[in-house]
């Protein structure tokens, strides 16, 4: 159940209204990354999550999203102003100003309409907590981007504000990753292929300039996996001995979700796996 | 510049056609969390990208997604064959027996068409990364969950593959992650505000018994973060004083990105944050 | 500022599950008509609002969606669960059992992601009002459907209660939108041409069995309007003589919004035109 | 079936094109209040309609607004004609001049492609209606906007015509409305439950100056309820006692639609009901 | 300006109502290669056309376009009937008969909203009467499909009728193209480089069985172009020279729609290089 | 199987970036008529195609398109780098540089996402290749387009390459169809009726002078068709008898996809039927 506090989680203070930036901050109002897509990822996870203390913190974050939505709705109804009278500043935004009288809606900053296409939510809460925290970060870098480009006093501390809950959310995300005990690559019950993990397939060829002549094998091996190249130069190719899927390998933890599909073999089975 | 090799991957073997099954699988092709999904996200992003080792290996990446793409097809047109001339079986999916003859197209198992609103492209490389990471994620449990709902040994060996090479694909990006030296909380160059980014909203209240009893505490805990109680129940509410950000202040490495917008202080500022 | 209350709004019981029937009930989750809808059209318009009596009532309302929002997800969920073992259950939205573990995610029935193109935001208070009487109508059919497709007593009470609350808000709506003394088909700032107002012009012809031989006359007369003939037919058509819009004409009253654009002619202007 | 004249219902004169406002016209060919919204959602709700008298009526008025999707259109091409050869002009809508030639196509003012998730089509002839005169208010106070945003007097002139159409259309649907003799808020054939109908939810708490200390009391006690206050403050809260969904307990009228699901209790049940 | 005439174009009968091949129907109502889009593309490439002739015959085929839809709707709306009232057939089409009544309304057959991103509607009348063609050939074959896939002999006979208007307009635009006397491989006003529009890039490898050992090499032949082999594998790659492009240089003619951009260079320079 | 060659296939250089410019060339992005558009129509009717001589043709310039794509996603970058970090640039595509970080990412010039509903796929070769052969002339007509409007040298010439490509495409895709040897109007399996094939509905009326007093008539002659009036002027009419549908009355190939549905007639009946 919602209640609503008339009164912003954040007061907002604008200098001189900037309709063009004003209708960059939509991005954070009805874009991908923004605000409603915050608070829905986060509260609909929460609704279909099972374990209490995540629940709890999901729902919470979700709810203070919508807080923010509210916050950044006032923010750039301030900046939009001017639409409402003005020809010229209505050319900044046609839609808001022709379709919207000049108020918000759920439009990004090209007036694309918010779409559920931009949550994930897979109902494997270890995978959704991923996609959360990435979720913070990429919110994170466009409320930096957007205080770059104004110069408003009171638009920048309330971007300042926004942005650092972000940051907040995204250490208790991690924190309800780390704390589920899941080892850092293991997702679902079943485990991926042995040795064919560990294969970094080299699907390029070439040392241009241009594209640069170093390459990702650095990175392969700080990753604890090795090359294999492509059979297309009489390389190995990857292993593609069929492998059968083995319900039940994968790490676990007493958090995580249960596996969709019928239940996996018994614990009989899968202890021993562990044993083996 | 691509090239093509007239030969999969993974040669892909079925026993019986599963048209409901086909039907489903079509997630991996053009749905949100498919194959294309992966292909597109990851080499949009290696052609953004101004780091040679991360650019060649998010290309890499991105290329073999292509492969896995035309796996997932193979397998699927093997699944809906009786779409073709039956007409019980193209009621598993009309869209896909009367618009697209019983062959694959950029649908989801519902008839979505794919859209570009799936991918996290956001032009920061270390934001980017957390989001394959999340992207990686979610592929492996749909494939998981495919695993679990088919009996065709053929195709369960192939989804294994496919979800083998998502997990390697999520250790490499996590190796690019890290491997930037960036610190786990530390997005773009400005710094959230101290205080306020320690606080925990309690956006909730009540005990009941449905939603649960315990709540988010532990996990706030875990995180670093402390709970501040709303004042709607005479809570001090979230610390709202005014901060400007601070262009800089934020920890960065080498393989960072620039910033968007205007060049951020000095060098000097910068540096002697750090050494502080 | 949001809060959330961790009970639902009316506790839902559920006999038997029935996955397709959980698959209906998506409509109000994520579909066209459905709560989010309700809860964001009705929110938005508050956050643009600048009547404050107006205002608390869209905010009150729209907030309650939310929590209605709560109460169908959670319905949906109990009728969804064996989504998550039976193959054949997961057939009834490969959608939600594949990509979303059988939770509830922000899709309708068909899958289709929710999108704010289902929203009437015109930052118009008496239209605003009326788009969402029309959305209350709407909402309260799509119950009813729903009741009359299941036979469980407790879904059927749940959906009730829901059903019912539309048509208090209806009422609400209706209230806030005559208390605001405008006439009746008084829109905005500038009046109709008067003379073309009162045309119905009779773009059809025949008197098909199947398509019926009667037609609008009576109901053209009950609006007070005169039957207009095609030129296609020797009519005399609509009456084209152009006419200027003549800003400040239209009936309006003090809760009303502004106009978009410039100022109207001043009010003297306007009186003069009443008088005449 | 549908015929053409070769002749535009109103004849269109621009003086000085204007491409940026052609572009803000976009809005009534392919937007979400657009004509074709308008035809589109009359025409198909007229193929839908059992009712003689209201088919009839509904496919006069969609047929009329297809001819005003192309005096829309012609209006628009006028003004559009220099993005053929100018670049300056072609960055007004960069789809418009470089994907469609400098012509007409089915977008909006940004760009967005028209969608038929902007129709409301729901099968309930008295609710379809609602949405009709929402539908028409919407379309009014969009081209009195445009009207507001232009100086050229031709296009005034053709907006004010088109405006003057839509207000003699809400008096049609609002005929058809009334004329059918349905109670203002009976929908469909299953009553509210008693009681709980009149209680309007005092979903929010706070007097801030910002959002208003005034409250939606006074609306509420005009539209007949009565404020409930949350539990959340120790209120009483909604009356949450289950009750079961009477069919045929509900107002109707012999034009009213049939309503979906099985067929409602029997005709004395029903009389035996409104007796009691 | 349109007329409606109440009758339709092809009286349709139906034997037993079929309420799945209802749903797929709904593939030629509001489906990409459906009648709407049919008569929406060839009216609005119509409402640009600046040639007298081709603009009658867009215009005209648009109309009876639209006259097919209301005959697909019909034949529809007879094989939905039974979702009004019965749930099991309510089940095919969840989103038709819970929130469209049993109805039809602009979803294709897996309930995708309509979306103008189905057309092709370029401004350039030699490349749209190409799209066109293509559309056609396109509807044919649904229609071809659906008969395949139904036993009710008056619903093959409507589809029929529907079937072979398509194989006329697709006749008619054939017509409309060649009558232009453009030059095959003529579109627009700048000539391709020449050379390198014979080449084609042999851009794949291998002899799998699988994909066939044969190639594309007799096809390029036949087209009058010769194969170029990959740098991948020691080829000389295509011809990557830069070449200015020449306004004015392709082969045009009067009907010809002017380019869009700065007017090309003056006619007597491309008569010149016609004479060369 | 994919492989990637670090080099672009065409190396662009620009001389001043202009992000206005940048901006229109996302048409060729991520646009409806743009390089992934492409590449994806050709790939997946590669997939799905069981002629070994068009598969191989299909996916050859599928792969080629793909390569296209990474060209204009460099001459992109080069024209947008200005809004990284200059707001006036920014202004030119909020999207970009906001969400963006001033990279590409597939979204037209308006920001539209890709979507697949931009593809013609039909799983009908000779269809798909009539949608192929649109799509080229399509895409030429873009290029030219943005050819017109830049005045930068390297950038033009990058275009003039692409452009050319496109033909060569073209005359390959016409070459694939018609050494099929299926007659020019011939599609699928069943043939249309005979005699109402041959009839053109003058489905208008009129000769005013804005719509051209000229009619389609000596096209529809050029076409062998005759011109039938319509029944609301007294006219004939469509010849509407009804007609059943013969499986297998249509010329076909050997290289012919199989049409979809139950088997048709027998070849016997066939060979009858074209004997007659």
């Amino acid at each position: 159940m919602y209640h609503h506090v008339k009164k912003l989680m954040y007061t907002v203070n604008v200098g001189e209204p900037d309709v063009k930036f004003g209708n960059m901050l939509l991005e954070q109002f009805g874009g991908a990354n923004g605000e409603l897509a915050a608070a829905m990822q986060y509260s609909i996870q929460g609704f279909n999550c099972e374990d209490a203390e995540r629940k709890d913190l999901l729902l919470d974050i979700g709810t203070e999203e919508l807080s923010h939505l509210e916050i950044v709705g006032a923010l750039i109804r301030m900046h939009l102003k001017p639409m409402k009278t003005d020809r010229e500043a209505a050319e900044a935004d046609p839609l808001v100003s022709i379709a919207g009288g000049g108020g918000v809606a759920l439009f990004n900053s090209v007036g694309d309409p918010w779409t559920a296409d931009y949550l994930k939510i897979t109902g494997d809460l270890a995978v959704d907590l991923r996609s959360n925290i990435a979720a913070e970060a990429r919110a994170k870098i466009v409320y930096e981007r957007l205080i770059n480009f104004t110069q408003d006093v009171g638009t920048k501390e309330a971007l300042q504000f926004l942005m650092t809950r972000e940051i907040t959310h995204m250490r208790a995300f991690t924190a309800a990753l780390e704390s589920m005990e899941k080892p850092a690559f293991s997702i679902g019950t079943i485990a991926p292929t042995p040795g064919l993990v560990d294969e970094f397939f080299n699907d390029s060829t070439g040392t241009d300039d241009e594209l640069g002549n170093e390459n990702a094998g650095e990175i392969v091996k700080y990753a604890g996996l090795h090359l294999v190249e492509s059979e297309l130069f009489k390389g190995e190719g990857l292993n593609v001995k069929p492998y059968k899927p083995v319900p039940g390998s994968e790490e676990t933890s007493p958090i995580d979700s249960q596996p969709v599909g019928p239940r996996p073999v018994s614990k009989v089975t899968r202890e021993k796996k562990r044993a083996s």
